[in-house]
């Protein structure tokens, strides 16, 4: 089902919804981020929450029930964590709906309504993922309290997937020059604000740590000066994306500072990629982590391929129990 | 004025408050996270948001308004991104209160009420601002929903000070032989979950990246077997904090984790300094936050003697515009 007819369904089943959680873990955990960030920015009444898929099942908010709605998110339907997570808000009632890759996943059969994404395909089936969270997150404030740039946010969809592949197709220089300079630093700092901020996060816990074994770390750019700043001096690895929109007045901020102190420093920034000529500016910042995580794949690759570690290789994940 | 004042004139001037929003930078930022998780676990109406200052200036949520209470939070009551945004909360028709050290400061000045609490005394009173932030969550809960456990959350609000004196009284021998041997670390990553997951990332950016200039790295400890946990090997450097309350099960399989593979590891728990045992199992959760960071204060002074770098060495604040 599209997210319009789950949320349609929904309404006619729950006309009073009051809250909307976002639950999953790592990667599937920020991809939802644009979407919750998306209702805190424009719903006058829905609640929201966003949790890592354990955190929820131990300490569930007394709101989830049947007033809420419960999204999980797996990739392969199958994140023990997740799948326990989606069943917790069966049993309390709620209306679930799970976003997969698989849809005859565990995660797919313990909830209400699937989406069923793409991934293999190309770049842009990559963020079917997110990009369907957040579709979910619009037709939910569209239904239950109206959204003035509900049009504006439905050209945004039609345009995300070509916007990625074009990025993608033009970026394999910069991101050959990228996994050069970067190949052996002691540790990569990964920052953004806005919408995007969960996508520092993801590829710093993800692709770094997880997938390279590069030690990393990330916060909001807004947050930089107050704390992580100390660490710059010359040639200290930062990597800033930065947002078209309303916060890219904190993403330039940062890179001045870094570039004052010559911190070794790239950036990624979704005014590079045309997203402002595209995509309407009342909504454009909303698609920003879609065209950067499409873009810092290719980023991840090439630092595989220079670092001679495939992104598939791990330690212990798939290979033991923990 | 007290929280439990603050919140009874609130009430009486807006009686349908829809939400609650926390906004600081910083440390004073991940100080608000305890209230912030305490309303999200607790409420069934009250809608929370958490925000760093600037992005709360550039991209204010929608709901902002009349039917909020916005609470401010800066040590010196001079950050100025916080100070924006108080003002702007006060400009949109919100209650506002504002938490500082500094009751004649620009903060304390953009706010309809001010907290007023301590410092320099001692450990604990380094914790009022958390403390007294978390009391007026609680008081805010009691007014417009009602709250079960607040007589108990009176017992912990009574308890946790002389519990920090005390934990602190004793934890110097831990902390001298942690500083001894994470003196060197090229990076050290900081974990947790519940209500002391901010503490993990106020440690990272701000005692180890800013006060002693060392590489960090933070996260939710739900989120480590999803990401971050490839990093482990002999040797890498962790401090995992450790809750007494329902998220502990996360924090134990991280430790066992940690340990099966050798990771060099501390450990610093609420349960070893008799959380529990003081205050009420119902809301003991909702204290490790306070009783954590009095003890990791000590950590971080020590770590400061055996590098011969003070704490309040800075590189860029206080010294120059940015």
């Amino acid at each position: 089902m599209t997210p319009k007819e789950i949320v349609k369904k929904i309404k006619n089943t729950c006309p009073h919804i009051k809250s909307v959680y976002f639950v999953g873990c790592g990667a599937s955990k920020s991809e939802l981020y644009p979407a919750k960030y998306f209702l805190d920015a424009n719903a006058k009444e829905l609640r929201t929450g966003h949790y890592t898929a354990n955190e929820f099942v131990y300490a569930t908010p007394a709101a989830v029930g049947p007033d809420s709605i419960v999204i999980t998110c797996s990739l392969g339907g199958n994140t023990p964590e997740t799948v326990a997570a989606s069943k917790k808000a069966l049993e309390l009632g709620a209306q679930v709906v799970a976003v997969t890759h698989n849809g005859d996943s565990p995660l797919a059969h313990a909830a209400h309504y699937v989406i069923v994404h793409g991934f293999e395909k190309n770049y842009a089936a990559k963020l079917e993922k997110m990009t369907n969270v957040l579709d979910l997150a619009v037709e939910i404030l569209n239904e239950y309290e109206g959204y003035a740039n509900y049009e504006d946010m439905q050209t945004g969809f039609e345009k995300i997937y070509d916007l990625i592949e074009q990025a993608v197709s033009f970026v394999l220089p910069t991101a050959k020059a990228f996994a050069e300079s970067y190949k052996d630093a002691p540790v990569i700092y990964v920052m953004s604000s806005g919408a995007t901020h969960e996508v520092a996060y993801s590829f710093s816990i993800c692709l770094l740590m997880e997938m390279q074994w590069m030690n990393s770390g990330s916060f909001h750019d807004g947050e930089f000066f107050h704390g992580p700043f100390e660490i710059v001096d010359k040639d200290v690895p930062f990597l800033l994306l930065m947002n078209e929109g309303r916060t890219r007045a904190m993403d330039s901020r940062a890179l001045a500072f870094l570039e004052r102190f010559s911190a070794k420093t790239s950036v990624v920034d979704g005014k590079d990629f045309g997203l402002g000529s595209v995509i309407p500016s009342s909504v454009c910042e909303y698609f920003n982590p879609m065209l950067l995580t499409g873009v810092l794949r290719v980023y991840a690759e090439q630092l595989a391929i220079v670092r001679n570690h495939p992104l598939s290789q791990r330690r212990y994940m798939w290979k033991l129990e923990y």
